[in-house]
């Protein structure tokens, strides 16, 4: 494969509390804070606080989820007094940190996340930005604490929806499992870990290191699973299976058990071999979600290196 | 140590959604409404869903901590414009199963709850309560898929704040770790045997039977950690610690580890020897607590059997 050559990276953002009880990247964001200037070098960080309304509230949003307000159409769309608070934040954020898709957008966006799924840590990024592909690859060779995973976006950069896509590269970090207004200090340490990397590959990326192409293993959304629903009330019939809770990225298999009512039965998984995650995240319940499917798909990542001026 | 005898237990109260975001109380109660009165034999059972406005807003409460409104004090109080929702809830309650401290509350009310901590099923209970205390006995030799310990309530039955207390009887099951919000198979699992083997234990008691007494272990409180703050802006400034989190009921020496400060330190504990719970339970950030202490204790109980009229 041909090799890559990108701009440097000169300024990126941290962003926490886009979802404002996700507790993990508020702290991280805060911490950040109190790092010198110039303790990075060859880039600016702006360490973000997205939300700040929802994480004063501990809550995931105040009217609207803020990750879903990035869409161009969102961002273009008229501001009105019945415009909801997220989405008026969406397009500060949008000027702060893009504006999405113009040159003088961010040049990385790390965005970060936890999730009550079993996920450890996940990365998640457009399928066509090979600095998130790079990064996934360099925080996955070097952690032992937890299993490094990658959801690829398979979208176009104008229809992403969430925040990490201001930027000219973006990724989100989802950590898990953590109760969503809790921090624990394991899930900290390795969304800690997973940024302070992010942030050592910027530095050697941009001092001229060549980072070596080669297959990465992803994973790729097929469809989403709800839970069972009482047709007249849509309240739900069943929880995640104990077989099934906390697998997330396990290989679910036709006839493999995927809910227990709460009268005790269970139900068993009909479709074809795909890989859960996000099992049970407690914010997906309103979405219907109760796990998604992906395929697993080895891609071939071209090496990369800094385009000098 | 004497024999007691105790009227039989003719009316029950099963409460969930007391705290609207625990949510193996809240599925448990709508399952049992589908059971026929008549399976319940020489008792009834009032399935109640305690704060149907928090269950619906999947919040713990909607104004203020409805497990705290049940002191004699708050029962009494005037309802007037400014009272919260909670405090109006609890007069109707108190109308429902109490009123309390009365001849006409029920005979038994078993309130459900859920916790972010790793505490198993704990029974909590008052220490004059024998029936609990008996209750506890009873699951906890039946049970072993998760251990199952008491935490004795050292109080006035005036002074105690918690739905239980409008019972003749009283007992909270507390059932964890789970996040608020989330519904687990295993916890739910957990939840339905206690309550099954409570209903066990109500309709042998009814029937006759003698439960022998004898030696039980119970945790009492003794005080209270609070994360360690910033003095200025009040935030936390540290988690639990790895070696703490998830070792609730382990004793804790002084030197071990508490608290992980955001940037890396490790904080001591420098009390005396003492049991830890509810270690970094969600809804207990607000109320400044990280994790309770107390001391073991064991304790001798007397045989009891139904008096006979």
């Amino acid at each position: 494969m041909e090799h890559l050559f990108l701009q440097p990276f000169s300024r990126l953002a941290v962003c926490g509390g886009t979802h404002g009880n996700e507790l993990s990247g508020v702290y991280a964001v805060k911490e950040l804070r109190k790092t010198q200037p110039d303790q990075f070098g060859s880039f600016s960080v702006a360490a973000v606080i997205s939300n700040p309304r929802a994480v004063e509230a501990c809550r995931r949003y105040m009217e609207t989820d803020l990750n879903r307000c990035f869409t161009e159409a969102l961002l273009s769309a008229p501001v009105t007094d019945a415009t909801p608070y997220e989405v008026r934040r969406a397009h500060e954020l949008n000027s702060q940190l893009g504006p999405k898709g113009s040159r003088d957008a961010m040049d990385l966006v790390c965005d970060l996340h936890n999730t009550t799924a079993n996920m450890g840590i996940c990365i998640i990024c457009l399928n066509s930005d090979w600095a998130g592909l790079h990064l996934y690859k360099y925080i996955q060779e070097r952690t032992t604490a937890t299993p490094v995973r990658l959801i690829l976006l398979d979208l176009a950069p104008s229809e992403v929806y969430s925040l990490e896509s201001l930027g000219k590269h973006g990724l989100s970090i989802e950590v898990g499992p953590q109760p969503h207004g809790v921090i624990r200090a394991d899930i900290y340490n390795w969304m800690k870990e997973a940024l302070d990397r992010t942030l050592d590959w910027v530095q050697s990326f941009n001092s001229g290191a060549t980072f070596e192409g080669g297959e990465v293993e992803v994973y790729i959304h097929e469809r989403s699973v709800d839970y069972p629903r009482d047709p007249e009330t849509q309240e739900i019939t069943a929880a995640i299976h104990p077989q099934l809770q906390d697998s997330d990225f396990t290989l679910l298999r036709p006839g493999d058990p995927i809910f227990q009512t709460f009268s005790g039965e269970t139900i068993l998984y009909a479709g074809k071999e795909l890989y859960p995650y996000f099992v049970n995240e407690c914010a997906y319940y309103e979405k219907k979600i109760a796990f998604h499917l992906g395929r697993k798909v080895t891609m071939n990542i071209p090496s990369i290196s800094v385009k000098k001026n």
